[in-house]
Parts: C-alpha cells; sequence; structure tokens
C-alpha cells in the first residue's frame, strides 16, 4: 500500500458566481465542499490509477467530519488522527464569465504532532512506498518531512517529498528518493537559474532525485547521474490544479513498481496532462491518461 | 421583548490577508467566525442597548452549533428552530494593506417555512414589536415578510421590515409600521428619483413610515403626513456595515417606548453612527452613541 502523508489536509469550498466584484458583496450562485490538500489529491489519483492507497491525515471538528465523510464516499482509505484542532477549510471563488479562480487558504494546524508522526511510522510497516506533500501545519516542526524521510529509510522504503522552502531544504538532507519542487520553489531555496541546471544540481548534492515541471514544456527528471526532459506534442487547455498531485502520485506508482526513471517520467508527463484536462483536482479520464501516455516524447539530457 | 426574525441567518468568517490577489492563491493570516445576518445584528445592537430581545432564527448541522453557541456566550436570548438544511455562511475577506473587504455571501435556504412562522406566530404572543430582517431564503415564499407583518398586526404589534425587491413591496401591501429601504433598494421597486421624494410617495401610498439612509448625509424618515431629514454635523470614518441593521436597532426600541417620529430618528442616526465606529457588524460603544446623539441635527421637512 502506498502511504500519503496529508499532514495539512482541508476541506475545499468552491463557491461560483458571476463575476468576483473586489471590494463589494457577492451572492455564491454555487456551494460545494470537498476533502483536499496535496497529499489527499494524490491519494485520489493513486486510487484512481488502481494502487492500493492509504491516506493519513489529521482531522478535528465538524469539518473534519466532512472531509472523513467524503473521502469514504470515494472509496479512499484513511487513517485519520483525531486533533484538537478543527480541521482547515479553503475557499475558491470561481468567477463564471471569465473562469478564473481566487483562492483564499486557511492556515493548517496540528494539535499533537508527536501522535501524527507515531502513527505514520507504524503505518510504515505495511507500507510499499510514501509519499509527503503539502505545506507544514503550525504545530509540526520543520523537519518534519526529513522525520518522516528517515523513518521510511529505516523500514526500507522509498519517499517521495513535495513541499516547499525550509521544508523542503530538511526533508533534502534525509535523502527522500524524490522532491518534486516547481520553478518558484526552487528560486525559493536559492536556484534560480536554468530548471535544468537547478534539478541537476540539487540531485548531485543531495542524491534525491529532483523533478520539476516546466509547465507546458513538460518536465525534467535529475538524479544525481543521469537527466531527461519529458513533454507532450500541444500543450492543454485546463484546470493545472492538481497537476503536479498526479505527477506525485505517478511517481509513487513508479517507485512501487520499481520502473524505470524515464518510464516513470512519461507516464508522470501524461497522467498530469490528464489531470490538467478534468474539472477537480485529484480526478482524470482513464481515456486521456492512456492517449496522451502515447504520446509523450521523452529525450536524454547527457550531463554537460 | 422585541422579537427578531431571522430568515436568513448566517456563520460569517472573515480572513485577514495582506492584500487580496485576484485569480491568485492567498493566505489567511487570521480565521474568525460570529453569527451574523441583518436580523441577528439587530438583536445583538437591541441587546446591547439593554432592550430585551428574542432573535428567532433557523439552524441546521455543525454550523447551526457555531452559530447557536456564538449567541449564546455573548448572552443574546435565541428561540432557534431545527431545520433539515445547514445554517449558511458568509467568507469576508479582509485586505490589511488597505483595509477594503470583499464579501462572498452563500445562500441562504430553509427548509421548513411552515414551521418557522408557526414559531414566529407563537412568540408573538409575549412580544412588544416584530422585527423581519434580511434577505429571504429559498424555500420561504415571497410574501414572507407580509404573513409576518398580517399576524404581526393580528396581535397588535408593529412590525419593522427590512428587506429589498419583491420581499419588500410585498410587506408593503400589509402596512408594516416602519421598512428601511437603502437607495439602491429604492431604485430596485421603481424609485430613482430624489430619495426624500421617494420616501415620502412610498410613505403617502402605503401607510408605513419609510425611513432611507443618505449615508454620510444623514437619513430621511417619512410618514403619511410629515417628514423629517437628520445627519450628523460631520461625516464619520469606519465601517458602514451593520450601520443600517443599528438604525432598525432603534427604530425598533422607539417604537416599543411609544417615542415621538423626530426622537426615535435622531437617536436612529446616533446609534448608526455607533455603529460606523465600532469594528464589528452589531456593536458599538455607548460613549459613542451618547456622543453622538447630542450632537445629531433634525429637521422638519414640510411638505409641498
Amino acid at each position: 500500500v502506498i502511504l500519503c502523508v496529508a499532514p495539512s489536509p482541508a476541506w475545499d469550498v468552491t463557491y461560483h458566481v458571476d463575476r468576483l466584484r473586489e471590494h463589494a458583496t457577492n451572492r455564491a450562485r454555487t456551494v460545494s465542499g470537498r476533502a483536499g490538500g496535496k497529499a489527499v489529491n494524490v491519494g485520489r489519483v493513486l486510487h484512481a490509477l488502481g494502487e492500493p492507497v492509504t491516506v493519513l491525515a489529521p482531522v478535528g471538528g465538524p469539518t473534519g467530519e466532512l472531509f472523513a465523510e467524503d473521502l469514504a464516499a470515494h472509496g479512499v482509505a484513511t487513517e485519520l488522527v483525531d486533533d484538537a484542532l478543527e480541521t482547515r477549510r479553503t475557499v475558491t471563488i470561481v468567477s463564471d464569465e471569465t473562469g478564473d479562480a481566487t483562492v483564499v487558504n486557511e492556515p493548517g494546524r496540528l494539535g499533537d504532532w508527536a501522535v501524527f508522526l507515531d502513527r505514520a511510522e507504524q503505518l510504515m510497516s505495511s507500507a510499499s512506498v510514501v509519499v509527503g506533500s503539502g505545506s507544514l501545519p503550525s504545530g509540526a516542526p520543520v523537519d518534519a518531512y526529513a522525520r518522516l524521510a528517515r523513518a521510511a529509510a529505516s523500514h526500507g522504503l522509498p519517499m517521495v517529498v513535495d513541499t516547499s522552502g525550509p521544508a523542503l531544504v530538511s526533508a533534502l538532507a534525509a535523502s527522500p528518493a524524490l522532491v518534486k519542487p516547481n520553478l518558484s520553489e526552487l528560486r525559493e531555496i536559492g536556484h534560480d537559474d536554468d530548471p535544468v541546471e537547478a534539478a541537476r544540481r540539487l540531485a548531485g548534492t543531495s542524491g534525491t532525485a529532483v523533478v520539476v515541471s516546466l509547465g507546458a514544456a513538460g518536465m525534467v527528471l535529475a538524479t544525481a547521474d543521469h537527466a531527461w526532459r519529458a513533454s507532450l506534442p500541444a500543450g492543454l487547455r485546463g484546470n493545472p490544479t492538481g497537476a503536479g498531485d498526479a505527477a506525485v502520485a505517478a511517481f509513487a506508482r513508479g517507485l512501487r513498481m520499481g520502473a524505470d526513471w524515464p518510464a516513470v517520467l512519461v507516464d508522470a508527463v501524461a497522467v498530469s496532462g490528464a489531470a490538467v484536462l478534468a474539472p477537480y483536482a485529484g480526478e482524470f479520464a482513464p481515456a486521456d491518461h492512456e492517449r496522451l501516455a502515447a504520446s509523450v516524447v521523452v529525450e536524454r539530457i547527457d550531463h554537460p
């Protein structure tokens, strides 16, 4: 089973308005909610790919109940740790006239990190791969992902980490199998040059594989020894929210299968593209996945 | 006791961000919630004025529990009707750099209007004044306020109605004691000329007293026979949200005391001004109320 550790889960609320007017009162036409957060979206994609998955998340209060009920209704297996603090919400306001979305995220808060970490370590004894994704809640130490990566390593498990800033820097010191910073996250930790060079450098110094999304130009994957770039022949129009989570899911599945890096990169570009074509984060149409996988072009980029 | 009928109560959530960026992801610095809705704010002001008050509201789901707990914590007496539909939320996003607020209101929904109306009529037997305020939830008939006004009349009670559009037009046919449309609500029902003339005409045809806020220029009150204008000597800087609800509270109190219209108008301008100076709807400092009341200028506007 692939263990998706979600320290900052959320109840994602979406409002549709005709057109958001700033500094004014807007009436929501529709209101909908779903369980979210990056690691939760990874878990949804893995479940849709047919992978046995467990989403580990802290939940609190009535919003935590909504979160639990939604994942249960979608058949995604969860291990929920009761926490004293209420599960956070995110609010997305979609202007129907333009399709633009404005998002406000409540900060994540975790009451008892030690209990959460203990549960994560327990679950590793029956896991094949560990995924840690999302910003860290207040209440978790900055080296939270590093501790999880070391625990995973002690269980002989590869771990994928998708986070940013100091949490990412800290995680790299624990040498997880793969990290997935985006361009702004690379800049944030001091790599503001060409993304291919940045990925190579980071992989070379950390020993961790580094995958970076180039948006419509595809993805680059660097290990200590090699690098590859993969892309679709044409750009896709759609909703990029959750595309990165879909890529993380593909890499977690690839690590579970022990697949070659270039093959996993091709699959990540295809699942990620299929996610762009789907309306909600964590969803995609299998037919899109299959069709796009056949058209991905991958090239080896030799080290200079 | 003054009965405040709140068919569209809400749980008002406020997020503070540095500066709201549209079409982007924003991080909330702080999250707070309070029981809201126009009639609820009227009830809060009446409670702060020392008036015995009962807020009648439908509540549903966990959000309804938050609503009930908050009013109980503030000592505002409530009669809550359990409803199958969850209490709605409103979201206000305040940009701390500019002070601007962007609001998104979930639509109000009421599962069982008949049960709610029955409870309102029961409570009228021990009430002195009835206030009905706010938009009507889906599930309530368009003549909801008219029915309440007729029920109030059959109990010999004056009623204040603060609503808009068809619900306002319908309520006027039932001749409540007072309505409080704002300028855009007057325009919406076909009165797009001078607000003093519009208030006089509406009062003359309906037999209902009409009070209209002129913003910084004060308020005008028209009855079938007379009209008055009252204002503060200087404009106030602050938060106008809830100022209209404070004025409605002052009128309800005046009707309970049987005070003269000009005296009530002066008090409404003073409480409303004190509400502008307070940070939250439904709150004001008694010292501001007292100070402003001494400075309000009221003039009789003779009919032409």
